[in-house]
C-alpha cells in the first residue's frame, strides 16, 4: 500500500531544524547539490515576499533543486578543472505551492534573489501531500458525529483509533476531482500493528482546500480482525523463540576506503554524485569509472533516481477500488525516508549521512541518518579460476568481490523500501529495492476459506483478515552516459 | 565450455590418498553418507574379485552411493529416533564400470560385501570419462606424426602445446559412436592462459576402448590469437594498478552458529545432511527447519542437487559443432570440483570439509577444501518496519539478515562455476550458480570487426579471437518434501 502520514515523526524533527551548515560552505558547492537548509529559507522568503498578501496561507507542498541543464553543467565542469573561475550553471530551486488555491510551479534563482518563472498548473494531478494537510484531514474524523457513532456501532473506544489519508487515484473523470483524499482508520487496542486491524466499510472524502469532510458513508459492519499475535516489536514476542545466532560483525581495521567530500563519494574506481530529494529519495549523479589502462575516468550514468512507485490494489469493492497510489508524486519516496538504525539497518561498518526537507511553511527540517554507504563484503567471488592443465602448479587466482551500497529506507504507511544502489568493481551499478514493512489487509467477515464463495480480491490468511491483492510497480529514471554515448 | 582433464590435479591428489577416516567411525553412518575411503576400496574388491581374468582391465568410472529407497529411508529416520537398534536400509554402492570392453552399472551391497545386480548398458550415452582415459586420450597427438607436422607447419613449439578431450555429442546417429572423444590443442608460449589460444582447425579423433587415434585432419592454418595481455595471475600485472582497498574482514568472536555432525549440519533453525558425489557434487538432503511454535521440526526438501549442467556450441564448422557438453554426466560436476582458496574463495569465517572420489582403478582420492560453509553476513535486512504514526514514540523494529551458504567450485576446463546452496532464516533456500572463470574463445583470421562478412558463430573480442556463442543450462533435482507433501 502506499499511503502515509508520519505527521509526528515530521514534527519530532522540527524541533531539530536549526542546527545549519555555515554559509561559507556554499564555495565549495557542486551545482547537483540538494538544497542547503539557508536555501530552503531564502526560497520561503522570496516566494513569500513576491505574494505579501497571501503569505500566510502560502503552502509549500515541494521545494528541491531546479536540475540544471545537463550539457552547461557537463561543460561547466570540464571547463572547471582548467578554469576555476568559470561560473557554474545557475543555482535554483524547483517550487511547488499552493497559493490563493491554486498550484505554482515556481523556478527560484538562488544568486539573484529572485522568482525565474511562475506557472499556474490547471491539469489533472495535484502536488504532494504535506504531511500538516495529511495530518489534519485524519483528524476532522474525531469531530465528525457520523463517524463517532459508527465507532460506538462497533464498540470500538474512540483513543485506540488511528486514522491515515488515501489519494485517490484517477478514474476516467473529464473535470478535476480538487484536491481530495479519503480518510480510513485503524485500531489499535493491544496491539502496534494497526495496519492488521482496518477498520472497514466507512468511506470518509475531505477536501484538503477547505479541510473538511465533504462525504461520509457507513455501508456495513465488518469485523476488526483480533489484535492477539500482531505485535511485532522484540520487546513483546514471548517463548519460545528460535535459535539464537552468535555475533557476527564486519571490521574495517583501516577505516572505509570510500572518501565522502561534501556530496561527492569516491570509491574503489568509482566517483559518483549523491543528492537527496523530497519526491525521489535518492539521486546518484555524475558516477564514473576510472580506467586504469586509459588513467582517465569514463562516464557511465548522467543521473539515476526511483522516478515513481506505483502501488495499484485489484479490489473493486467501495472501499478500496480507488487505491492505486504514486508513492513518489502524492506521499513523496524520500519525503517518506525513515532515520537508519545503526547496526541493523547497516552493517558495522556503514557512514550515515542526513538530508533537508521543506515543512509545509517552506522551513528546512533536518532527517537525520537518512543514507547509510557501506562496503558489501558478502563473501562473494568477483572472477576466479584454478587450472589443472599446466603441470606441476595447481594455478588458483581469486579475486573476491566487494562492493559500495548506498542505502535508504522510505517507509510509506506500512510498507518499508529498502532502496539499495550497489557499485561494483567490475563496472557495473546494481539497484535493487528490498520490500518489507506490514502487509495491507483487508478486514472481512471470513474465519475459515471453506466460507468463501464470491471474489474477495485478496487470500484468507487468518481470521477476518484478507491479504489484498496489489502490485509495486518501481520505475527509474536513468540517464547512462556510457563513455558519453547518451 | 566444458571439457575438463584435471590429470595433473588428479595426480597430485592421488599422493594424499590414504589418510583414511578410522572405520569404528562408521557406527555413526548415515545412510545418505557419501561413501567413505573405506567402503571404495571395498567396493573395488567386491567388483575385481567378481572378475578375477580380467581385474587388470577393469576401470571404474564412477563410484557412489546407491541411494536407499526414500520410504524405507524416512520410515527409518522416524523409528530410529524412538528404537535405535532398527536397521538401516542396505548400504549399497552404484558402480558404472568397464569390464571386457562393455559397461555395466552395478549396485554392490556393503554390509553382505556382494554384488546385488550387474546389468550391462547397451543404449546411447557412455559412463562418465576419468581423468586417467582423458590424459592418455589427450598425450596421444604428442607421437602422432601428422599432428607434430601441423604444429610445424604452424612455427609452434610442441613443449608449449597443452591439449584437451572433449566429448562429441549426439546428432541423431541411428548406431552408437562408441567411446570416442576428439583432442583439441593450446598453446601456452608465454601465457598461462591456454584457452585464449586454441590451436584451430585440426581435428584429431580418438577411441577411448583402443586408446589410438582413428582420425585425424588438419584442415586450414588459422592464426593463434597473441599471449600478451592474458596473463590473469596476480604476480604477473602490471602498473597502473587500480585503487587498492583497505582490508575488510568478518569476525565472530564467540566461534560459528553451526554445528558439523559428521554430514549434518545445523544452523538457526535448519537442519540438513551434507554429502558429496563425483558426479552431481554437493547433495542436500533432509533440509528441515524448526517451527518454534509448532515445537518441530518441519520437512522442506528431501534432496536437492545440480542434476546436468548442458553446454551447447552454436558453432556449425567441422571443429565445433559437436561441443555440446554434459558437464556433469560426461565430466563429473564433483570429479572437477577445485580446492577452496581460504580467505578468497570463501570468507574468514568459513569453515572447510574435503570429499572423496574414485580413481579410475576403484581407489579413493581425498579431495581436500571441496566445500566450504559460513554464515553470510551480507548488510542485507531480513525484515524491518518504522512506525510513524503512534506519538510519541518512533517504533523502529529491525532484523538484519543472515544466511549460510555452502559451497563448492567445479571448474570444467576453462569455466568455473560457484555453486552455493544458502539456507535463510525465513524459511528459504536460495541455490546460486556464479559462472566465472575464462571465456571459450575461438582462433580466427579477423582481426577487426570490419572484415567480417560472414557468419562467425561468435564476437570478435581482440586480434584473432571470436567469443564463441553458446549457453549454459544449469538443471537442478530438486525433490521437494514442504511438510511431506511430495
Amino acid at each position: 500500500m502506499a499511503h502515509s502520514s508520519k505527521i509526528f515523526c515530521c514534527f519530532s524533527f522540527l524541533f531539530s531544524t536549526l542546527s545549519i551548515i555555515p554559509l561559507s560552505h556554499q564555495l565549495e558547492q557542486h551545482p547537483l547539490d540538494s538544497l542547503t537548509p539557508i536555501e530552503f529559507i531564502r526560497v520561503q522568503a522570496i516566494v513569500n515576499q513576491s505574494h505579501p498578501t497571501t503569505t500566510n496561507d502560502i503552502t509549500f507542498q515541494y521545494i528541491g533543486l531546479n536540475e540544471p541543464d545537463k550539457q552547461a553543467l557537463i561543460s561547466w565542469l570540464q571547463n572547471h578543472r582548467t578554469t576555476p573561475i568559470t561560473a557554474p550553471p545557475p543555482r535554483q530551486a524547483f517550487v511547488i505551492a499552493r497559493i490563493n488555491h491554486q498550484t505554482h510551479e515556481l523556478v527560484v534563482d538562488l544568486l539573484y534573489d529572485n522568482i525565474v518563472s511562475d506557472h499556474i498548473h490547471h491539469g489533472f494531478g495535484y502536488p504532494l501531500l504535506t504531511f500538516e494537510e495529511q495530518n489534519g484531514a485524519s483528524q476532522l474524523v474525531f469531530n465528525h458525529a457520523p463517524f463517532l457513532a459508527a465507532l460506538n456501532k462497533r464498540g470500538l473506544k474512540v483513543e485506540e483509533v488511528i486514522c491515515e489519508t488515501f489519494a485517490i487515484g484517477w478514474f476516467g473523470e473529464t473535470k478535476q476531482n480538487g484536491r481530495v483524499v479519503k480518510v480510513m482508520c485503524y485500531y489499535l487496542d493491544g496491539t502496534v500493528n494497526l495496519y492488521m486491524r482496518p477498520i472497514e466499510a466507512i468511506t470518509v472524502t475531505v477536501d484538503l482546500e477547505a479541510m473538511k469532510i465533504t462525504h461520509f458513508r457507513d455501508r456495513l459492519v465488518v469485523p476488526v480482525p483480533k489484535a492477539a499475535g500482531t505485535d511485532y516489536r522484540e520487546s513483546e514476542q514471548k517463548e519460545p523463540f528460535g535459535p539464537e545466532l552468535k555475533g557476527i560483525t564486519v571490521v574495517q581495521p583501516d577505516g572505509p576506503s570510500f572518501i565522502i567530500d561534501g556530496s561527492r563519494v569516491r570509491w574503489a574506481n568509482w566517483d559518483f554524485h549523491l543528492s537527496f530529494d523530497a519526491r525521489v529519495g535518492p539521486v546518484v549523479s555524475l558516477a564514473s569509472i576510472y580506467d586504469t589502462e586509459k588513467q582517465e575516468f569514463r562516464r557511465v550514468m548522467y543521473r539515476g533516481f526511483v522516478s515513481e512507485l506505483f502501488v495499484p490494489y485489484m479490489d473493486l469493492t467501495e472501499e478500496w477500488y480507488y487505491r492505486t497510489f504514486f508513492d513518489a508524486g502524492e506521499y513523496g519516496y524520500g519525503l517518506c525516508a525513515v532515520p537508519l538504525e545503526p547496526l541493523r539497518d547497516c552493517p558495522a561498518n556503514a557512514v550515515y549521512m542526513g538530508a533537508y526537507v521543506a515543512a509545509q511553511n517552506g522551513m528546512p527540517i533536518e532527517m537525520p541518518n537518512v543514507f547509510c554507504i557501506f562496503e558489501r563484503n558478502a563473501g562473494d567471488v568477483m572472477w576466479r579460476h584454478t587450472e589443472t592443465m599446466i603441470p606441476p602448479d595447481l594455478i588458483t587466482e581469486v579475486r573476491p568481490d566487494m562492493s559500495l551500497v548506498v542505502r535508504m529506507v522510505s517507509t510509506v504507511g506500512n510498507y518499508d523500501y529498502i532502496n539499495d544502489w550497489e557499485f561494483k568493481q567490475i563496472g557495473s551499478i546494481k539497484v535493487t529495492v528490498g520490500l518489507t514493512g506490514l502487509l495491507e489487509v483487508r478486514g472481512s467477515k471470513y474465519t475459515h476459506k471453506d466460507q468463501i464463495d464470491e471474489e474477495v480480491y485478496g487470500t484468507l490468511l487468518a481470521e477476518n483478515t484478507l491479504g489484498a491483492y496489489h502490485d509495486h510497480f518501481i520505475t527509474y529514471h536513468l540517464d547512462l552516459d556510457v563513455d558519453g554515448c547518451e
